[in-house]
């Protein structure tokens, strides 16, 4: 039996779900581990790093610390998923995880985006897994697609609906809402953060969409590379005259590769009926990734959510044991 | 520099495209697998078995035979991609390559339904790969993604269009042919066998079900469990009415999961514009997964061609690789 332990830094939505499904699905993943690798693994949550140990349940009081030495320490800790996000200091945390020879698999898309090429180095320099398939689009393994099914093809276009808040204010105005009672309706169903400035201008969706090119075309897009315009500037009668002729605004998040010029832009653009995108309402995510070889491939699927998320972080998780590390 | 030494057996369609996207895109693939992995790796073909040597261009004839025991009983042979199809011989070659300590990348749907429980058996005692992303859905990373990206979920429910030909065929009766014009169209964009039977009634997405299910329940469902009609038994007129109340016939696979009894079921069913597969026309195929934590997760693409089935053959090849065999 080979036991593999993981720590978990942050106790927030995400974490939640995590902590959740490996509990009830404990038996259910290491057989079905055991069945592709032949092996015995037992995937355990050694530890959980939250800020005030007090606010938590006793039954967890057990594993949690307010203490990231006794994770960075701990040499039987093999895994460390960051879910605490931002880009202060999680960061820190990643690189010093990485540093004492941890495996990350995180959901941090700032963290991602801003720090990329830094953060990639050091997982090249200390041999450790960088894992971050619930950083972009939720649930959709579009990481593990786009990486590894699609490892002897050209992608030569990706567009996406990257963000589930923008996506269920505009479907909603579709509907009939003005825009400020579309945008409260999101808040009230925790679709938008307290200051929606990310989601609404676009940032949400340049971070995910600079991760999904650097990991295809092996470049770190900056923000300044990236053409970016929020749904603010969208007004009602766009979306009722788009409607009117069949088709819907959504932000779309798209990347082109044309003679291996790699340009990038999140903005509000005309979808018409046959493309798939069209069909992408409220708070989903949907990703079409134009294949050289493989044709259309699209995916979609919840792009946010505790649970949803989680299954994706665990994918991460299974995927490193898997390799053998 | 690790040489990865593939054998071909067939060289039809698929088996073309392989090649092409093998020869064309080495440097690409390697450079991917190096990122990746950290290795060096050069992956080539060293023979492909077909039955007339002399019908081919003889810059190929180096690499050709039509014995199979030259490829059996070269030990410089790690992987085997059998694509000739059908239940006779290439399931003796499988299972002899395996119990020569090859691991199998497969296309052949009709084996792995037929043969399912036996061969995986000896791919486990011989402790070798048996990969099958193409036999199901032609580019759709739909295996990938329900064994690993998925792999701490239960799917609950399946619903997919697993064969285009039928598919094609009632977006046609759909645009106003009748059902033998559609037929004709199909022939002659080489979408239907000679035989059509599999394709028409149902055997063809019956079999890809069958492998899903056991891929995804742990269980080898044999034909008599699969409640199967085919497309022959829908009229025109049930098109039409279907169609003036905004729904589709689609020829749908289906998986249950209730309470832990798997029903399965392949036949027309009237799908309404709420579900993702109302929208995949033509010879396009279409999944969707209903699961338990991850939510709706969909996929479509196409469900079969040269190039874009190679794309999953080749897929399988690298993942074989990865994991370090």
């Amino acid at each position: 039996m080979k036991e593999i332990n993981i720590a978990i830094l942050g106790f927030g939505v995400v974490a939640n779900g995590v902590k959740k499904i490996l509990d009830e699905n404990y038996n259910i993943i290491n057989k079905r581990l055991k069945r592709i690798t032949g092996e015995d693994y037992s995937i355990k949550i050694k530890k959980i790093l939250i800020r005030d140990i007090g606010k938590y349940h006793s039954n967890l009081q057990g594993i949690m610390t307010e203490d990231i030495g006794n994770i960075l320490e701990d040499k039987e800790i093999d895994i460390v998923c960051e879910l605490i996000g931002g880009d202060t200091v999680s960061v820190d945390y990643i690189k010093k995880a990485m540093e004492n020879n941890k495996h990350i698999v995180t959901a941090n898309k700032m963290a991602l985006f801003t720090k990329n090429e830094e953060l990639f180095k050091i997982a090249s320099d200390n041999d450790v897994c960088l894992k971050y398939e619930a950083a972009v689009a939720g649930a959709i393994p579009i990481i593990k697609v786009a990486e590894e099914s699609l490892i002897s093809d050209e992608i030569e276009e990706v567009q996406g609906i990257f963000n589930g808040s923008t996506n269920y204010i505009l479907s909603k105005i579709e509907e009939g809402l003005n825009y400020h009672e579309a945008m409260e309706l999101a808040y009230n169903k925790g679709y938008l953060e307290a200051d929606p400035s990310s989601d609404i201008q676009g940032y949400d969706s340049m971070y995910k969409l600079g991760i999904l090119g650097n990991l295809i075309y092996g470049e770190f897009p900056k923000a300044k590379d990236i053409e970016r315009i929020g749904i603010d500037k969208i007004s009602k009668w766009d979306i009722e005259y788009a409607n009117k002729n069949s088709k819907k605004i959504k932000l779309i998040g798209r990347i082109k590769n044309k003679d291996n010029a790699i340009s990038y832009s999140v903005k509000p653009e005309i979808v018409d009926m046959e493309n798939p995108l069209y069909n992408i309402d409220g708070a989903l995510n949907g990703i079409l990734l134009k294949c050289k070889n493989a044709g259309d491939i699209f995916l979609s699927g919840p792009g946010a959510g505790s649970r949803e998320t989680a299954v994706s972080v665990i994918g991460d998780i299974v995927s490193i044991v898997r390799e053998g590390y």
